[in-house]
């Protein structure tokens, strides 16, 4: 991973291969002098020094070998953020206030339970680490007088058994996406969890983050295809039991699930498997509008024949991609042939397109798209074929790295997602985009908001707004909270998800006590408590920190602390 | 609902159709002179007085009418204990050691929140209360210096809201299952969860147990079936959002589900729901052997066509079915037909009765059926057509009115049901049947075990086993218990669950720390204490108590109690 930005140190948005999307952009946000921002140059960040509590390394080298402890440099700012608009901000301007003291890498279970109770007794706090592809915070050390181990599980990647009959596969936390399919694949089988961050993302983060993937509509959440967890905790390890159902109490995968680290280190996780598909059908259509494509993903998710995969772009998205593509590429050169068959003229003018992809066994995969087809043709999708949708799953992954493009122009560019029940979609969405474009319109700014329903469920669907507009010179963090704030308080004033698969982190901590109810909250606490009681696992995030009782018991949790960056609550925007 | 059995009280299990099951159970069980046992005389019976603690009827007066609160024989009878073996055995013999002191009928969620206000400062405990079909202890007071009160959520039982275009009941949690599937079949939805129990459990009752039905395999557990749910707590109310999916830490819906009544009172849930399907197929084949059968499962099960019912029962469970039948029912007359057509000469000669059913849309139960066939066919199964599916969907519900007949005839009849994965079913149903088999012999028994499975997952199965022998005449508690451990000992030592959808309660208090780890039992234990740190919510069910600890937060729930029934763990048994 690049310490500036997204994904491969030796790969970047490939602007020279859509020439036409920079002119774009600087059209619809109002750019007219063009200035490059980069980040600082490496040689110019100077990290603080590490700082060792007494006996620290004596207790982690009688359990790691020298090459599994580290506090140079490279490693310590490649774990200081994960990759949210504001961690890149400050990172590309070298700001690293609270980067670790130390970073480790342990190689199996039973190193992290050996470091968990090597640590116990001294004053440090722990951080778990996959992919350091959080954009919510969720990896990023704070103030803290402690000393700051970062724990990455990058050298825990391995398919440790399958069990083909069961369709079950037990695998190390620190597999990253790739690693996961390949050594699967070896096998003939598949996780089919495919996360826009899958290049770089993990298992353990998936499970920590209550993360969705592209497929998750046929194959599941990660938490419907977790069976078993092992997660070390300051108080033992919980190894939850391989069984297909229970009903002993309530279910502790459900406790792992959505902790983000602060219960303890997820290790190992045993989840379900399938044969590779040998079969894989992905296709464009082109709706006349978004509400046109909403009412076609309503009716396919409630019919019995669900595509894995379906993504819908708004006008906007559609024309992002549209730009995006260049003038000999599939999707572009065909919807030229295309608009030369009058496709205004039949009402396609500002398009919605729409994704359809499919997997499995030839059979089934016919089966499906036959069900679908009358659907889609009854709400007017005009079918791109499937090179289409095999250009839009090659250049998925291409994505992030877009951000870093448009902030190395000064641009703002950001995510914020949600989901809600089918009858407030439309609503929300209307909303949210007028909301958006009204607060870049009194900000002086001419801003971009697009909108992608990228999940569907049998009761509603995920919405994934994004928005771009210009920097503020000298008051980038401040503009762009402004937009979060606003999102997030519209999702929850329109009976939608705080956040539907980026999880908490620092950046919806101060939303937590309203989404799940002081009572809830105050059950959550208890839990950190019992299995964190010195408050070392990832201290301040997820949970916000509690108000100061009396109780002695909770008095280490004083210390946890939000960066004074993280917004408080406001009201909910003038409209 | 009986006081001494299952169901109404103006219905027993229909004997005089089945002329041929007793003689067949005398023989099967070496039952030489028949004797009658029947429940003591109502008439006989007398409970403690209640004891009514200072203060609590003025302060349930402010809240509740007087036709709200109950202090009548009567209802503290039909509120003393649930369904389980254990608890026939006892309320049979008139023994009532700890009936509730008072039982109380709010008729709302606002009714419900001011009675947990109320009794707040009192010395009560509340016991939440469904169906009173609980097979586990989970309802049962116990022991206490304290006044028992139940809450009985008899008077909650409406359909609240309907979100059609989003599949979403809103329903209180006092529902029944016909309650539930009447009201929604007005507006043309249902629910789909059918537990043997269904004619009388609740929706609140299913939540609180992790409850599996029928169609499972289809709709989902009622977890899956969960979309958000109010719990009223001694901390104040928690109530979940009505969003498709999120990832705002940990599920706070899977925390309430499961949890017994111990943290607080359901009261209303959304759950998902479907158009009344207007198709329906049942149908009834006969595979040459259970494993045949279990391979079809498998097989079908991992397909992508699976059915909304399967349920297969092994050769003796099926010669049970058959021997209930009459003369001239449906299966039974069937059967002598085929028997006629040298059945046995074709291999089925201890055959397994698979009943396999589909509801949806015409064409989804034409492609599912169709994709179904093959798979049967190939591992054998002969179709019995849709008279022997419909006979059997018919009498389901008749099933448990059939323990108290046996009991009757001094008959323990009890069940054991578990999950496992895939690769583990066959193993275990072996080493179970000839675990159970033994331990009837060396108590100098004829004794009867069958095992049927009731629901699949893609990871593996349900195993639902039932065990008879005659009672042992003055050691009927005990007899029983060596068969729990038996069977509960042997689930764990095979790597499958302590429990698949009977939950926890009194009954397998004993492995939950083995089931949950000390860490986890911990961690839910802290939950309960956060949502109820008096204490006052169903004490000593599903966590068992905790040691004695030092801290003071923590001081009453030293008085959580296990019953001395209750068994403690035990080594497994030599074999």
């Amino acid at each position: 991973m690049k310490w500036w930005g997204w994904g491969d140190p030796g790969k970047v948005f490939p602007a020279e291969r859509t020439p036409a999307l920079w002119p774009w952009a600087k059209h619809r946000l109002g750019i007219d002098q063009e200035e490059l921002i980069p980040p600082v140059a490496r040689e110019s960040i100077r990290l603080r020094r590490p700082r060792i509590c007494a006996g620290l390394l004596e207790k982690l080298g009688a359990v790691l070998a020298a090459d599994q402890i580290s506090s140079d440099d490279e490693e310590r700012l490649l774990h200081s953020y994960g990759k949210s608009y504001p961690d890149l901000l400050r990172v590309r301007r070298g700001e690293i206030p609270f980067p670790p003291d130390l970073v480790v890498f342990p190689k199996s279970h039973g190193e992290v339970e050996a470091i968990v109770r090597a640590v116990a007794s001294l004053e440090v706090e722990l951080i778990p680490f996959g992919g350091g592809t959080n954009i919510v915070g969720g990896i990023n050390p704070g103030a803290s007088e402690r000393t700051i181990v970062t724990l990455s599980l990058r050298r825990m990647g391995r398919l440790l058994s399958l069990d083909a009959e069961s369709g079950l596969a037990t695998i190390e936390a620190g597999a990253t996406g790739p690693e996961i399919e390949e050594s699967l694949a070896e096998r003939g089988f598949s996780l089919g969890h495919y996360p826009d961050s899958f290049e770089y993302s993990t298992l353990g983060g998936w499970i920590a983050t209550r993360s969705a993937g592209m497929q998750s509509d046929a194959y599941g959440r990660i938490e419907d295809l977790l069976v078993s967890v092992k997660l070390v905790t300051a108080a033992g390890t919980i190894a939850t039991r391989t069984v297909p159902a229970s009903s002993a109490g309530p279910d502790l995968n459900r406790l792992v699930l959505g902790s983000e680290g602060t219960f303890g280190v997820i290790t190992e996780a045993t989840v379900r498997v399938h044969p590779v598909p040998p079969a894989r059908d992905v296709r464009g259509y082109l709706l006349r509008s978004f509400e046109d494509g909403v009412a076609a993903l309503h009716e396919i998710r409630r019919s019995s024949a669900v595509p894995n995969l379906m993504r819908l772009q708004d006008a906007n998205e559609t024309e992002l991609i549209f730009v995006m593509k260049t003038p000999g590429g599939g999707l572009k050169a065909l919807l030229h042939r295309l608009f030369g068959r009058c496709l205004r003229a039949r009402g396609y003018k500002r398009p919605s397109l729409l994704i359809v992809g499919f997997e499995g066994t030839p059979a089934d995969v016919q089966n499906r798209r036959k069900a679908v087809r009358p659907i889609l043709r009854r709400h007017g999708a005009l079918p791109l074929g499937q090179r289409a949708g095999e250009s839009w799953s090659k250049e998925k992954y291409d994505i992030p790295y877009l951000r870093d493009f448009m902030m190395d122009y000064g641009c703002m560019v950001d995510v914020a997602e949600t989901s809600c029940t089918w009858g407030r979609v439309l609503p929300l969405y209307y909303r949210a985009v007028a909301a958006g474009e009204l607060q870049f319109k009194s900000n002086g700014l001419k801003g971009y908001v697009s909108c992608h329903i990228s999940h569907t469920y049998p009761t509603g669907a995920c919405l994934y707004f994004t928005y771009a507009s210009r920097q503020i010179p000298g008051h980038e963090i401040d503009h762009y909270y402004g937009y979060k704030r606003l999102f997030t308080r519209l999702f929850l004033h329109n009976g939608a998800a705080l956040t539907h698969h980026h999880a908490v982190g620092l950046e919806h901590l101060p939303w937590m006590e309203e989404e799940i109810a002081p009572a809830g909250l105050d059950a959550l606490r208890a839990v950190k408590a019992s299995l964190d009681p010195e408050g070392i696992f990832n201290p301040g995030k997820c949970l916000p920190p509690e108000p100061v009782r009396e109780s002695d018991a909770r008095e280490r949790s004083r210390e946890w602390r939000t960066p004074s960056s993280v917004p408080s609550p406001s009201p909910q925007p003038t409209r």
